[in-house]
């Protein structure tokens, strides 16, 4: 039996619900309220001693963090495959996933705005400006690559989803809340409405989950 | 022909170091100075769109982003493993990792700090103090799981340094830049020790890179 514990607009969560239904792995979920900050009480807490989200069970396996989830997920059941069979192609789909694991959605997240508005005392518009800035930054990077690498295909690399499908989408998500204008990105948009066809990603979204509000 | 463009003080540069020298793999180091903007300039820009360190080449692969340069190192060399070859001890390195990697990292790089300054206008006492925050939550979440975590020896995992090491090492070290404390996280400094005892850790010193100021 595999348990998520997840919250339903946390991009975080949204990898790897994305992951699970790719491998057609039915799991329960359990809500964590990421906004009244269930994730740093009890009985969270004791799971994830780290407190945020997501979480996975499997068995006696309890394991954090998004992309180590994904990994543990590849390991346990290897089809259909979010990685690439050859070194390099594997290399490459995990530096397009890293640009939004660490380059992007680091600076977006809940606690960082949440400081940005206090001690710091940024408003609404200058933190909403932090935000877009590294989204573009980071989707500049993620076009340049898309465009400029001949494995790209009808998705991130070649013509199934991986991990750096996975990544993006929740990060094309989560961006449209500051505003950020997807127009110099063609390609990442193509990619991203190219995901949005397959089931596994629509499923996913925060809008489709039992704790949507 | 291994060869990786690295800054002497960048953090994730200090991480495939480290890989490089616990793989015994030697390899060419090309100097692109952080600090004057080389990475975004070219001849870097073309190697590496994303314009950020480090990057691999070998051979025709070429290969960005830490964390996948070091799974492509694990791919193509695999001994000795800086891995688990069980899937719970492979999710457990790799989370610790992430920790370092996800949330501790990119609030405190270069990108970020100059931003912080410009526009925000924040004086060095408050970005100093932003980055301390950010290294205590991190250290404390570490801390938390490895002394609360049965597998944690005289490394993150067991007996010999993994991935998890790999990535804890460079935060140590970037984060005495501003003033943190490490006295409330023993196990963190324990650790570190016993890895700055293996010469693989200690040749990649900043200190210790030809392009050292």
């Amino acid at each position: 039996m595999i348990r998520l514990y997840t919250y339903f607009r946390s991009g975080t969560s949204h990898r790897v619900r994305i992951a699970l239904n790719l491998k057609g792995l039915t799991y329960e979920q359990v809500p964590v309220h990421l906004v009244k900050g269930e994730q740093q009480q009890e009985p969270y807490r004791t799971l994830n001693p780290q407190g945020l989200l997501p979480l996975l069970e499997d068995g006696a396996a309890r394991v954090s963090q998004s992309l180590a989830i994904i990994d543990y997920l590849e390991r346990t059941h290897p089809e259909p495959r979010l990685l690439l069979e050859d070194a390099a192609g594997e290399a490459r789909v995990r530096s397009l996933a890293l640009i939004c694991a660490c380059e992007m959605h680091p600076l977006n997240n809940l606690r960082v705005l949440k400081y940005l508005k206090n001690p710091l005392g940024l408003d609404q518009a200058a933190r909403d400006a932090w935000c877009r800035h590294w989204m573009e930054e980071g989707f500049a990077a993620l076009e340049r690559r898309l465009t400029g690498e001949l494995e790209t295909g009808r998705f991130c690399h070649g013509d199934r989803p991986t991990v750096a499908d996975i990544c993006l989408v929740p990060q094309v998500v989560s961006s449209a809340r500051w505003g950020t204008d997807l127009g110099p990105y063609p390609t990442v948009r193509r990619i991203h409405e190219a995901c949005m066809e397959l089931e596994a990603f629509a499923r996913a979204m925060p809008a489709n989950q039992p704790d949507a509000e």
